[in-house]
């Protein structure tokens, strides 16, 4: 009796992926996407296969707005941004005449958006710059604690897919290391994926400002300059993965046109290679939006035809969430 | 019989630390240095103790030249500047009428030191920048394969501390994550890390120069621009480690004025935290340099007596190589 619980115990400890071996992935439908990615794990895990890839350099990269969680009907930093603002408005009375601060505070966001990428850059600063790095962290989390999507009454971080989840624990068991690169902002993320997704600071990437070392009252702090330090979009994906990771993905995960470089340059590394964009189609459980496939174009992300296409010929896979996923979110059974 | 190897299995499996019963550092001394890196470490990692730090928080960086390797007469990297001048300068008639090539190229170190950190500067991008990063990996890797120390005649990969090298596997065994924060260059770093100290690309925080996305004959590559990105010097480390890794370091290790900023941010944060400099004082095995303790003062790094005695009133450790290490490298019996 003895013996059979402790061959049980060695079991567990050799083979944590045994877990796995019903259905790594039960959110998602059976279909070519979910059979692509499992093709691809067993493949590149198994010693004796030809595309057999050594732990350290099994290394997956993730989109973060809607690739692991819901962008509808904004981003989600664009509501911490938005909520800064009106926090920091008394502070600030010259905002309700300037750009664009006064459409912002009147909830204009048509208005906020022909301030373009100018505007947005501005309200970013004036939200995120002046404080301690700790002290940011603070901000955030007490935020994110409460904040609710407006659609879906939901705390953002409950709207996080019930399918990438299951994929970040599926590839972690296997030995895979998962990374956030996202156009997002690196400290705003870090202040709670470690808790949402299992993904650690140290594994997060992101676009960012600068900061400086000061000594204040004998204590080392940094403090958060209103200065752009990197744009972690579209190339800037792939700048980013160099500089922060050193290695090349061997699996890369997206949804729009920002991510594309950073799929392409997956895809460019020799051996066994895995690059998936998701194509958000549901309109009725989540969010419908392309333009590709005739669906509706929306502010800020573009699933485009051009995409679609390139994905097509590269043998990229498409994930529809309306064909390839059961359950969208964590909440729903 | 079976089952007791299967005990001894299980005991492996479940306790690796167990192999260092025994003593995790059999190359340093037993004196305050060793007894107070392994005080904190048993501290921290006791789950009992009023000091118990989780496993994500294991956070443990290092500087490299000087800290984990030999960086006398010249840190490392200058000799691969010296022999990529020399290998390029068919190419660049130029340089033997213009400094600071023309003083490099006659080997007077003398010359290229009047040229100040711009001549340096122009020194690095002239002979790290302008390929892709995967040719400058091979030329990396090409060069530190044969590469020796002008003085001993050894690999420069031979030339680690061995005590250090230890100290790295111990802090590993006990669930720390070590990482380099390092001055030199990154991607110089990257190349042979992994290998020499077991410490992965992603692990690696050092001074780095600017990347450019291109696709070339349909693959994606990233090529290497004369202009300096980020300068992981002084402030600089602090800058980087809350960059890269997001997290504050609980121990800091280091070894001249360059290191002071790390160790001060270290040890700012809440809890128990461990801060060291490596002093070499011994010229005989070694090198001895500082200013500080009346030790001859050398180009490019200093210990001066100023940092010394921040050491002391701050209650770092600081290690004396000739009276707290028992070996200094590998290829020692």
């Amino acid at each position: 009796m003895k013996r059979v619980r402790t061959r049980i115990l060695i079991a567990l400890l050799l083979f944590p992926v045994a877990a796995f071996a019903k259905d790594p992935l039960p959110s998602w439908n059976n279909g070519p996407a979910k059979q692509s990615i499992i093709a691809f794990v067993e493949k590149v895990t198994n010693p004796g296969s030809p595309d057999f890839v050594p732990t350290p350099e099994r290394i997956a990269t993730f989109d973060n707005d809607g690739t692991l969680w819901n962008e509808e009907p904004l981003p989600v930093q664009l509501y911490f941004v938005i909520d800064r603002v009106k926090a920091l408005a008394p502070r600030h009375p010259e905002w309700k005449t300037t750009e664009p601060f006064a459409s912002l505070l009147k909830s204009d966001m048509k208005g906020v958006e022909t301030g373009g990428e100018r505007g947005l850059v501005e309200l970013i600063m004036s939200t995120h710059a002046g404080m301690t790095t700790v002290e940011f962290e603070k901000i955030v989390n007490d935020w994110i604690a409460n904040a609710r999507n407006p659609k879906t009454g939901k705390l953002f971080t409950e709207m996080t897919f019930q399918p990438m989840l299951e994929l970040l624990a599926y590839l972690r068991a296997n030995g895979f290391k998962t990374y956030i690169v996202s156009g997002g902002g690196i400290e705003f993320m870090r202040a709670w994926a470690e808790r949402v997704y299992g993904i650690p600071p140290e594994q997060i990437v992101g676009s960012s400002i600068k900061t400086k070392f000061e000594m204040r009252d004998g204590k080392p702090v940094l403090v958060r300059l209103p200065e752009l330090n990197f744009n972690d979009n579209n190339d800037g994906k792939v700048i980013g993965i160099n500089q922060y990771i050193g290695r090349r993905p061997i699996m890369a995960f997206g949804n729009s046109t920002g991510d594309k470089e950073m799929l392409q340059y997956t895809q460019g590394g020799s051996g066994a290679r895995f690059e998936l964009l998701v194509l958000h189609d549901d309109g009725v459980r989540e969010a419908a939006y392309g333009p590709a496939r005739g669906l509706p174009k929306v502010p800020l992300v573009q699933f485009t035809p051009e995409l679609d296409e390139y994905a097509r010929q590269n043998g990229w896979t498409v994930v529809s969430t309306k064909n390839d996923w059961k359950r969208i979110y964590p909440f729903e059974k």
